[in-house]
């Protein structure tokens, strides 16, 4: 392709709305387009890497033995209903898109394809004899985001790779989720992408075991909690670790004690010589329950420690079967427009009777009471005494009725040991998540009715596994690790041209002929070159292929005339001053097995 | 391919819902699924005739030069507010599906790419010297259908190619066309598929020129004329041709005649022995402009013609500068809502005062008056005479004050003579509309203002043309012209798999050995192979076959042992028993050769 062709410009200045480098880069470089708020033109060099991408992604899901489908993006409302999903993804937080046609049906814009798949599985799977089967699709997909933000890397409309698969039974599910663990790390490396994988939470999607992928990048919106020597890693939401240990509450008797004014932790402990280890917390929040009810919900955890909110939630779902939408604080204004006195808040003790909440206008009128193990695991402890400017010393489980359901639900913490390995701490570092596996279970088969008959004639639903890439965030993570203030550098596989040839001085024919019989003759190698034909100084030209980050560089300048050229490796910036032929010869070589 | 681990479900049955051949064997032979009204999911055999469709496509289209780029399917309503399109593409009988996002911000859901695709390269050339340049994505495109039916040739959510070009001047745009023209005859022809180019309507588009290609099927939804050497066609919408000549009126004075219960063209001729031709009709229309306004029309026609509403349409806009988002003929119930005394119906002279109109509610109060050709060129005729049981003969326009604007606004009907030659007479044909090309000129570009500098400096509006192939459409259509009894019959450019073998008995060692040996052997040579080895009789797996509408079948039965297989050619239905190695040869020689 010759330069002068391909409609490129380039800008010097760093676009204003644009906060990371990798999104600076793409529109810089005229990659890509900002056509309103997280909604981006593919340009034909971006498209050019995001079909190197789907190819690569194509060869080794195709390996596992997954067939490629293309699926409708306009998703009846019906088939969200039946999985519960409807609500939890049109209102309030929702992130779908969704219309009415010009009959009233409602329909939503795919974020995410269980409903329809299942469906079609449901219809055409009928016999032990056809599973497993995995089916994907490589397609934009859209999410209503509310901080569409940094490029494709937050954006409204994007590029994913989604795959589902369908078992007869949770090994051979275990087995699949394997080979795309396995196929995940090839697709990233063969990108040029380091990735870590995490344990993750499974979040809306549900389902058992999860994975993520996260590209390490400074830039990246996800914290990674991992190990010393990296043996584990988990997303912040999902991460264990152990706590240290509490400080031990010297004897004494359970009292009474006065603590005016005291109604924090930092508090409680400097007026009193207190360590936070020895207190427990009580924090209130509101769970509004996927059917509408909101459940008030009284938290006891260690006053050294933090809670994890989304453990929350999972423990909600696994331990009580209640599916959450949304998970609050309580707030002083709402007790008063539920039509309840005041809380004793800073004072709050884990038995805070539940006449505090009688006659609440619309939240349920008991608590539902859990505590972190840190907090039940304390023998003798200091807590609120639910009376305004006193606490309870030296109190204990047994003298407050009893131990909650205790769980984890506290955030590990850089600094902690890890669960897996005690001689090793957290530290964190921060990723992008560019794929996330998931073991879906029976979710989403039970709830749509899509059986198969088993070997003994009877009906039983499918195992179903998940597995997503985001191609477009992928490219763009990609850049975020591979670049310099010059621009792009791309790894070989994935750029969208191999080689730039620059001639220096378009008024000279000797360079011009030059240039353009390399042109063809890489071409007819099968080397993909971008000629940059166009009357612009050399400086610009340099310039300009720095930006756009092609992997070599040849210049034709004034040692055409000896039949020689400069090659220059982008990621190196070293320049050889080489005779055309032996230019040719290392580039046909080299290219070829650095493609994959 | 391994068929037992494709997910192949057929049905001999011939689904219900499906009216047309095509439709019913995509369904039947597990190409794709209905998930709700007009959308489809691309099951992956379905997914492979897709890819290879598009394979074809981006060859030629890159052959013209274009660039291939992915633009965003969510688009905002500011853009198609600025074309003016927002509302004719939203409201009333508007095809285009749109929501608002979490902000309440409007967004279509893209049909068609004109405002995107300017917009962009209003941002990015800003030179005559970067002209010209063709952009083109492949995409899945929406509309909401009032009626969608006949699977994926008038679904709800269809792939489309779209290119656009931008030049400094018409001529350029005049060149590209032609080459797109080329390009798209190859397209077609290399998919397999039989077209005829018609001159079309440009419709809500816009835009100078414009040229359908249709794939002509006895299901085809659009009416084709075509003259008998085939050297002129159009669609029905936009054909000319010539009127019969009239039947002279004897000469006579204009006099007023009793025509009592004669309120039609035929009660009229029967009674008085007049030919239709001899008599000017009265048709009033009301026009919905873009802005709102609602402007009656008075319309004179000869008797014997009949109405064509696109070339209303575009006579006020092309002649006008009206632009017309509604048409329909006035109604009795209207003329009373508007609060008017009841018209002279049966009776309409093309003089009819505008007094009818006077004091109408929402109405302009001023007729405006076109007439046909045919009407305009009657020296004397027959009218209506305004007076209920009334009308005048030997009437002429001097008389009625004058000839209103004479346009072409008649049907052409099968046995006119052509225009281009009139020793051709039309006929007709249906066909499918697998692509459109236009000229747009500066529609686009000058409502959004994207100007490029031309070579004295100054600001110029880009000349554009778009050029649409309709991919998921022109993929059923080769099967409406592709099928027997027994299925379809994919030419092999397209076809899903080039080769099935079918192994007769899998019980049978032999025969299983020798095909997969076969399998291996075929796909080592680059061919694109199923295994059909499914414990399943012989005569299903031929069965399924012929409606997979794979080219080739290999049957490796009893004369296994002997080293022989039968080659089953699908279209012909030939088959000839062959030793092994001959088949290969033979197949890896015709194969590669007819693939392009």
């Amino acid at each position: 392709m010759r330069v002068s062709r391909m409609m490129l410009v380039t800008l010097r200045d760093v676009p204003a709305d644009a906060e990371i480098v990798s999104h600076q880069l793409l529109l810089r470089a005229g990659y890509i387009k900002r056509v309103t708020s997280g909604i981006y033109a593919y340009l034909p060099l971006m498209l050019r890497v995001l079909q190197k991408i789907n190819s690569i992604v194509r060869e080794e899901i195709n390996a596992t033995g997954a067939l490629e489908t293309l699926l409708p993006q306009l998703q009846p409302a019906e088939l969200w209903e039946k999985t519960g999903r409807w609500n939890s993804y049109t209102a309030g937080e929702g992130i779908m898109f969704h219309l009415k046609d010009r009959q009233g049906r409602k329909l939503g814009i795919g974020p995410t394809h269980e409903e329809i798949i299942t469906t079609i599985a449901k219809e055409t799977i009928h016999s032990y004899k056809q599973l497993p089967v995995i089916l994907y699709q490589i397609q934009s997909k859209f999410r209503d985001e509310i901080r569409p933000r940094f490029g494709l890397m937050r954006s409204r409309e994007f590029i994913m790779k989604d795959a589902y698969s369908f078992h007869s039974n949770e090994d051979d599910l275990g087995k699949t989720y394997t080979c795309m663990d396995i196929a995940y790390k090839k697709i990233f490396s063969r990108c040029g992408l380091k990735t870590v994988p995490v344990d993750a939470d499974s979040g809306a999607i549900g389902g058992a075991a999860s994975q993520e992928f996260m590209a390490t990048a400074e830039a990246g919106e996800d914290l990674i909690m991992i190990s010393s020597n990296r043996d584990y890693a988990a997303n912040q939401e999902k991460a264990i670790s152990i706590p240290k240990r509490p400080k031990p509450l010297p004897t004494g008797n359970t009292s009474i004690i006065n603590t005016p004014n005291q109604s924090t932790i930092d508090e409680l402990c400097s007026s009193n010589k207190f360590d936070p280890s020895q207190i427990i917390k009580v924090i209130i929040f509101i769970a509004k329950e996927e059917n509408g009810g909101l459940q008030p919900l009284l938290i006891s955890l260690r006053g050294d420690q933090k809670l994890n909110e989304v453990k929350i939630v999972n423990t909600l779902h696994n331990k009580l079967g209640i599916n959450v939408i949304d998970l609050y604080p309580i707030t002083i204004d709402e007790i008063r427009n539920q039509g309840l006195c005041e809380f004793p808040f800073g004072y709050l003790g884990p038995d805070l009777d539940d006449k505090y909440l009688l006659g609440a206008k619309t939240w349920k009128n008991k608590f539902l009471r859990i505590a972190d193990h840190t907090a039940t695991k304390l023998k003798l402890f200091i807590c609120g005494s639910n009376k305004e400017n006193h606490h309870v010393t030296h109190m204990s489980w047994d003298k407050l009725g009893g131990i909650p359901l205790s769980v984890d639900i506290r955030k590990a913490e850089v600094g902690d040991l890890c669960v897996h390995d005690q001689t090793q701490t957290l530290s964190s570092i921060r990723g992008i998540e560019v794929g996330h596996i998931f073991q879906l279970g029976r979710k989403y088969s039970d709830s749509l009715d899509a059986k198969y008959t088993n070997e003994s004639g009877g009906q039983e639903s499918f195992w179903m596994g998940c597995y997503g890439i985001g191609i477009s965030r992928l490219a763009q993570a990609v850049i975020e690790q591979n670049h310099d203030e010059n621009g792009i550098i791309w790894p070989i596989s994935i750029a969208p041209y191999e080689i730039i040839i620059s001639i220096a001085n378009t008024k000279d024919k000797t360079q011009t002929k030059l240039g353009e019989e390399l042109y063809n003759k890489l071409i007819k190698l099968g080397i993909e070159v971008l000629l940059d034909d166009r009357k612009e100084r050399a400086g610009v030209k340099f310039k300009d292929a720095d930006l756009l980050g092609i992997p070599w560089r040849i210049v034709v300048g004034r040692e055409a005339e000896f039949n020689k050229i400069e090659l220059f490796e982008r990621s190196s910036r070293n320049t050889t001053l080489m005779i055309v032929d032996d230019a040719i010869k290392k580039l046909s070589s080299e290219i070829p097995s650095k493609r994959s």
